[in-house]
């Protein structure tokens, strides 16, 4: 074996210079979340499967699982999400509500590209507990003031899904297909509208010559969604009050405009205005534990690497 | 399954006053080791399984081993060290000497216990290369000015690796006997004298009746290793002294001893006394690595939770 292959493939080390900027980077985030009341947690980088497994299919395949010393099945933790909810579950005593930060590595057992590496680490900022959603706000704004400082371009897109839900809803679908409308609508960003409209329905093959299987959904139903699809990119104000036109009379999504309304009272009183802050609806973040308010922030022209940070409200 | 048994066993959630409390140490550790000019480094939470079992068999039953989606057998970092090694063979234009530190979490399947977990932060200061062992000095120095920085009371002990090889050859044990010598020999602390030499002899039965082998030394040699063991404590020069006379013509065990000598000597200079930092012999701190000065720090009175800090100098 070479010298230079004793370094797993897909892993990185990280050299003095790289150090110094991950420090500042995170020192900054600390200073700015920590300004606004959260509090830093740490949780383990092994969890048990069981807990794991709760990212659905696609992700499964991606984390490093294995069986340990005692014969309990285990696995890296994928992201900063499961780990709080577990937390959490693991704490009952734990006073709500409960806002913290967290700073962790995470491992993806994923294709290795030049910037995309297996094992990385993530900044997350949640709210747990029955807080009034104002403070859904202040994160937000948090979020913008770090990026600010650390100067680089950002764009924090935010959403509620409770919105998601009363598209469901809205368009007629059954509710046993509403986990799969969601995830075909997460990739919009990453596969374009054409494809995610074709998915939704009969499939399509893609450029790999794979074929992609289709929900199924009626033409009318797909039409709402792309009509639901077409709504966000405006100021903060257009976007939800054509929302609220939409989905007029479903009383889930009513009260989550209702939260985004007050989200971005907050944020304009902040000086958090849309060209930074803007209402996305089709965002989802984390298909299965969010139940409010969720926000990701991107870098302007490093869309391809996902978002930089994110976070959300989970109302037990 | 209750709640509270969602997280693994021998792990543990760092709550915000915890992390508070680490960050401080960890900032207090890394402004001092820098202002002595040591740099931050922090390499993958995986490495190949063939990188990691350089530690000897008792550490490889300790290390989460599994293998990857790829089919290669990986493994948790056991701790910084052989890291730091496999680092310096993956980048063969590093400018050496290379002074790194690095704080990282290492996993260890071990019998949990209050305040033993298996997943634990470690901070390790190293030398890489063939910078004066003036140097070694100066990282003891540091060492001691960071504890002293962060209130708690320390005892740090070094020594160099070329006294034990010169033990060896005074004891007239026959080269491939060392390591496992060196292996009883660092149980010192742990086990005591009584038992170090009885395991270096014809072995014993320990507490819980399981027979320990020994390693069937002659009487002569035993009785040189216990000579050998006898002389630390002391006043640093007192050691040395009673070190040189033991050891001598032992090219060796000279050279060792005049390493030390040094180290002591910009030790007294930057205000660092035998109380603070002791010579002892018997210290060997993985058995396969350094090749030079080693130096560990433990907290008076939590002498059985181990070294608290450590590291050494390794020539390639």
């Amino acid at each position: 074996m070479s010298s230079r292959s004793l370094r797993l493939r897909g892993f990185k080390d990280y050299l003095p210079q790289e150090m110094f900027l991950r420090r500042h980077i995170v020192e900054t985030l600390q200073e700015v979340f920590e300004s606004y009341g959260f509090e830093p947690l740490a949780t383990p980088a092994l969890e048990r499967e069981t807990v794991l497994l709760g990212y659905g299919e696609e992700a499964s395949k991606q984390i490093y699982r294995f069986e340990d010393p005692d014969g309990v099945r285990v696995g890296l933790r994928y992201d900063l999400t499961v780990p709080l909810c577990r937390f959490v579950l693991s704490h009952p005593d734990l006073v709500l509500p409960f806002r913290r930060y967290q700073v962790q590595s995470v491992w993806r057992y994923d294709k290795p590209d030049p910037g995309r590496f297996r094992e990385f680490l993530q900044f997350d900022i949640d709210t747990v507990g029955a807080a009034s959603v104002a403070a859904d706000g202040e994160t937000i704004a948090a979020m913008a003031e770090a990026l600010r400082r650390l100067k680089v371009p950002f764009r924090i897109r935010f959403s509620n899904r409770k919105i998601l839900n009363g598209l469901i809803r809205y368009a007629g679908i059954a509710t046993e297909l509403a986990h799969s409308v969601f995830r075909v609508i997460d990739k919009l960003e990453r596969i374009g509208l054409e494809r995610v409209l074709k998915q939704l329905g009969e499939g399509y093959v893609d450029d790999s010559g794979a074929r992609i299987e289709g929900l199924q959904l009626e033409a009318a139903q797909i039409e709402k969604i792309e009509h639901f699809l077409s709504l966000g990119g405006g100021k903060r104000e257009k976007v939800l009050s054509a929302l609220a036109e939409l989905l007029n009379g479903i009383a889930e999504a009513e009260e989550g405009i209702e939260e985004l309304r007050e989200v971005s009272a907050v944020l304009s009183a902040l000086d958090v205005e849309g060209e930074e802050a803007a209402v996305d609806p089709t965002i989802a973040r984390g298909l299965d534990y969010y139940t409010g308010v969720v926000y990701e922030a991107q870098v302007v022209g490093g869309e391809r690497f996902g978002s930089v940070m994110g976070g959300g409200r989970y109302d037990g």
